[in-house]
């Protein structure tokens, strides 16, 4: 995949994450790409759903299954605006997602280098790794979001 | 709570694993409680669903936000019949689920101590934890699935 078209997909990500952000939710979204096609859309809804699953990638995933009629994501490669936390990267390994493309890092709950390498340990999977795709728009995303919160 | 309080929840856990079981899934069941009541019931349906996220916990964990109307958990104990994978445990930590008392251990994947502590590692929630309740029965239970696969 080249650089073009994973900026491409991490746009509508950050469409999604931008979604949240004017619910009132933390601003993070993501989405489920097969082949060229997106095949799954989510963004954190934890505060709408009153649900601590509903995490971008966790409802994007949802979704794909769902598109797909399996539990098995292997040719997929997973979009999302901040690093995963280690619910989602549990989620992503569970759902054996080949590839894995992420915006900002997340300091406080990154599972994909920032608090721990959770993919690097001996599970049963292993995805393919992209970091910092538009991070600096997502960055600013959340930036703005946290902002208005202490205003 | 007490011993005896514990095998009484983590009965219906595994009455729930059964149901897994009969169903053709990896008999795994959870319970969420508070205070003495059962407030949400899960088992794997990982391939019922076709949903990579439909573990035990992860429904019985959706099921007790729902019944309170807020993702927190902090007062809550899930129990679940095995150790949990990163996902589950990731929603557990995301839940603020205040504690965890778990069956089997489980080496491929138990983030408990078996593959990796994930619950020690700098996130913002800590659960108390009780390893070991009805092990044996969780673990015959698995043992007699994975046996009649190989049948």
């Amino acid at each position: 995949m080249s650089a073009a078209k994973d900026a491409g997909f991490m746009a509508e990500a950050l469409r999604l994450a931008r979604q949240a952000g004017d619910m009132g939710e933390v601003p993070v979204g993501a989405v489920v790409v097969l082949g060229d096609k997106i095949i799954g859309r989510g963004y954190n809804r934890r505060e709408t759903d009153r649900d601590p699953l509903s995490h971008a990638e966790i409802n994007a995933i949802r979704e794909a299954s769902a598109h797909l009629g399996d539990w098995r994501l292997s040719d997929c490669t997973l979009y999302v605006t901040l690093e995963p936390c280690p619910m989602c990267t549990g989620a992503i390994i569970n759902a054996r997602i080949g590839r894995v493309v992420w915006g900002a890092d997340d300091p406080k709950a990154g599972c994909f280098g920032s608090v721990c390498s959770l993919c690097e340990m001996p599970f049963n999977h292993r995805p393919r790794t992209t970091r910092g795709c538009m991070a600096e728009e997502s960055s600013a995303l959340l930036s703005a979001f946290f902002a208005r919160l202490r205003d």
